[in-house]
């Protein structure tokens, strides 16, 4: 960030007053730039003993499997968020069964949120985001190509659950420190 | 937001190519300034059968009580950002025992996240942000007085778990329609 998207004006990172922590501030009409951790909400589409997956079409982790998810939208609830993205990235219709997981991610400032969530039908197929979308039971998933250490997680929960149905809400931190694992 | 914080000229809404809603992006260098639910991380600090609730010193709800709670900042994840905001508006010490709600706030672009927390002493008081600190047991909660929905939402369900000591996490939405409910 260089300008206040207020005014124009070139900001600089200082403490503002009663704060505790730098800031974007607007030399010029003062206004405080927060930044803040943004929302990855996604769906585990399932159909009997399978999940839905999704090979990415894009940046980052092209190529690799991952859950239906994407950044949370204004004006949407985290299920309304991870419906539309299943959706969009596998026109698929699905039913929330419940809060899954949640992983908190400090080094990327993110949160993710996954529901468990029944697939209405069959019809699914690639959105443009997404090269392929196919079914996988447990020991068909492509554990070695998987997109991000959050979905490895979710299905690994998911598939140890599955065996007695009983599906707690976990949340969970996923802490890389980038100093010592610069690739993630 | 007017001006484009990377190169300072003028941003207009309009939906990107390959997008589907309307975003501010800037006529000049093409950035596109997306905006995001923020989350709010907050406490339910507690002692024996009583909880800790924080007056608020600032608007909104001025003179209202409250759970410690506020912005999540980058940088940390949602139970240090609970407990930090619990140090912050009560100078409390709390050990985190669970996630224990989730409130999606359409309306307002928020997700609200609190976790149960055990008080570490008793030797809290206000915060800058605070007017006054104290513990309240179920019979004493100024329920007429809380600041927010999601605070009173908290409440009920803790003290009726209290009677099982269960505490399942619960994710809720709180759905207010502007259009007929303009005061919040």
């Amino acid at each position: 960030m260089k300008y206040c998207s207020q005014c124009g004006e070139s900001v600089a990172k200082r403490i503002p007053d009663g704060d505790n922590r730098p800031r974007y501030v607007c030399g010029q009409c003062e206004t405080i730039h927060y930044q803040n951790p943004r929302i990855i909400a996604g769906c585990l589409p399932y159909h009997e003993d399978k999940v839905l997956l999704c090979k990415r079409a894009i940046a980052p982790r092209e190529g690799y499997w991952t859950l239906p998810a994407g950044f949370m939208e204004n004006g949407e609830t985290t299920a309304q968020g991870a419906l539309r993205e299943t959706y969009e990235e596998a026109n698929a219709r699905a039913e929330i069964m419940g809060l899954y997981t949640l992983f908190s991610l400090p080094h990327i400032s993110q949160v993710y949120m996954f529901f468990r969530a029944k697939l209405e039908d069959l019809d699914f197929y690639p959105g443009e985001e997404s090269l392929e979308t196919a079914l996988f039971s447990e020991s068909e998933i492509p554990w070695d190509e998987l997109a991000f250490p959050a979905i490895t997680e979710t299905l690994k929960h998911y598939f140890f659950d599955l065996k007695s149905e009983s599906f707690p809400i976990r949340n969970q931190d996923i802490v890389i420190d980038r100093k010592h694992a610069p690739i993630n």
